[in-house]
């Protein structure tokens, strides 16, 4: 369930409410671009469309975006991808769901990391299995500790990680990926590697686990032309795994979604080939702005946090302000209108912390996120 | 699973094939259109996607939408529908899974009736839930009786139905609906219907099961732009149901779908504001074919086939050529290149009979459809 009661996701809803009623609230809650879909984009969609491409789509995803994506992806991870290897899915949540619903039966355990993306519980749930959290830990900079893993996965059928991370912006390293890896081998669990953040790196390398040796063969890839793409609305995404569980999905997407539209297709494909010049301008703006709060977060001393390593997010721990994430969220859109999601809407693990998102024009978001940081140093006083 | 061996189904992929290979085969397969979505309708997506309508959508379905969705159902059917008894859905395809998924638990018995659309029992195995077939009989026309619902009905969830019918053309009657829905009433059953060929009625009239007295509150309606409108490759349907379970599916959709893309749904209201001219041109072409076909069927006697009432198909008797439905297809596909599906591909029930789709232009469907009885006639004798 995504806006349970007490887990703060009130707050968005009021902050989106408040939008609506013409207040002038600084939303720094959902991962949604402040630009558009590109218009050579829209453009791209449009001439499919007029040319005929809507009738219904190949199950499993056109033959050349199918191609494109493989090729993507094997030129970023090393790993032998084909069009054999890629499902074409509307959007990253329905991989997910697909994903969890292909490796998992009724009741089979499934692992997740806590801080979590909101969806992630119910998403297991709705396939029948068994959410269970493994906390990765503030004071390891959010990365999951390999024997906690190990403890969790006696029984488990999946593990689901998300790299670079939402909500923390922590990119796992080697290291993290390694032990992830290798308790994923000796547990036998199918990773889903959620990976829609992998144009959002700003320190160290994004290294998709799917890369690692053994792991290609389990590993069930969840991408999107969301966040790379400015595309949210298009509903577009993938899955790439081994070419079975491929097959399976294919037939299970006859049966959930029967295809994505085929215009939609060619416009991801479109933008696809426009290749990397494209996917950094999109991720550019996020750049700045971390950049921006990194140095008003340098003259103060009220909020810690880590520079974030990758995805639209910032993660601040307030706990010096003696109010917990839900309170210190209340606080600031009851005093200044700027609305940011309270740790505890992820999880237990952030319990303490906000979550702010990178997501509005550069000038306002520079005076929101000073406001609150000024807000967090009279309360730490 | 759709295509499984021994179904008739690879008769379907062996002439997408040869259609492929460049052959000149004349498919009368699935329900696809032989014209495409209407230019104007295209050009109000285009409109709406460059207006700026690429973000996140609202989970349930834009409020226009939902309006213009909820009016429809209740200028049709009488029965008092607003925004908050429709969700907006990816398609038809989504919107039964996601209705099953809300009423059926795991072991769950959920009925549906055979002769059958060939996704129905993949559907109901993807939500965990155990489909249990009811058969129709061609001697009854394919209506199916309320005494072997009602003896089916013990222990069961749901029942699935689908007026005017996919594969058989029938379109249920007043006593049949009646029925259906004293059986829901007396086991407490949910009634899912499929009434994605609202508008395709050529004898008779569609009743809504939801209008019954006492069926609105246990009754989801499945809906869908694909056939009335001509928008096979947008994926855009909805549910119409109780307000509660349609606050269920919207919390579903976040953890499967997240939504529908904002530009499809305002081309699928244009298309909707556009009225009943518009649904009444594309049912047209149907209506001509059947009138082919059934001039055709009068001038001869090797083939029985009762008027189809509504959809784009016609379900043939072909038993007095002693063959198999999938024998008299592959002998059609193999000798003509008519490329037909064999009514096994349906169910038990419609073993011994093809199913004839009205989806090639009228000329070329009448020498196809002439070709077809004489093959027929000549076995016959």
């Amino acid at each position: 369930m995504v806006g349970a009661e007490g887990d703060g996701w009130d707050l968005f809803f009021k902050a989106r409410a408040m939008v609506d009623a013409g207040e002038p609230v600084v939303e720094l809650t959902i991962g949604e671009h402040d630009i558009r879909t590109d218009p050579s984009i829209l453009a791209a969609m449009d001439r499919a469309a007029r040319g005929g491409h809507t009738g219904y789509a190949m199950m499993a995803g056109t033959d050349e975006l199918r191609d494109a994506v493989a090729a993507r992806v094997q030129a970023r991870t090393g790993v032998e991808t084909t069009r054999a290897n890629v499902l074409i899915t509307p959007g990253g949540q329905s991989a997910l769901f697909a994903a969890h619903h292909a490796v998992c039966d009724e009741g089979d355990r499934a692992l997740f990391i806590d801080p979590y993306y909101a969806t992630y519980p119910g998403t297991i749930r709705g396939v029948g299995a068994r959410p269970v959290a493994v906390a990765a830990h503030a004071e390891d900079a959010f990365q999951p500790r390999a024997a906690d893993l190990a403890a969790a996965a006696p029984g488990a059928k999946s593990l689901l990680v998300n790299t670079p991370n939402n909500p923390t912006g922590a990119v796992y390293s080697r290291a993290t990926l390694d032990g992830i890896a290798q308790v994923c081998l000796d547990h036998d669990l199918w990773l889903i590697s959620d990976e829609v953040y992998d144009t959002q790196v700003w320190d160290g390398a994004h290294v998709s686990p799917r890369a690692l040796p053994g792991m290609a063969d389990r590993t069930l890839v969840v991408g999107s032309m969301s966040k790379s793409h400015a595309m949210t609305g298009s509903r577009i995404g993938w899955l790439v795994g081994p070419a079975p569980a491929i097959r399976y999905l294919a037939n299970l997407a006859i049966h959930t979604t029967y295809g994505v539209p085929g215009f939609i297709q060619d416009a991801a494909l479109f933008a696809l080939n426009e290749g990397a010049g494209l996917e950094r301008e999109i991720a550019a703006p996020f750049a700045r702005r971390r950049a921006i709060a990194l140095d008003v977060l340098g003259r103060q001393n009220a909020i810690r946090a880590l520079p974030p390593q990758g995805a639209m997010y910032m993660m601040l721990d307030i706990r010096a302000t003696g109010l917990s994430g839900i309170e210190f969220a209340e606080k600031l859109l009851d005093t200044h209108k700027i609305a940011v999601m309270p740790g505890e809407s992820f999880g237990r693990a952030p319990a303490g912390h906000i979550r702010v998102a990178l997501t509005v024009e550069d000038a306002r978001f520079a005076e929101a996120f000073q406001t609150l940081v000024d807000m967090a140093g009279d309360l730490a006083r």
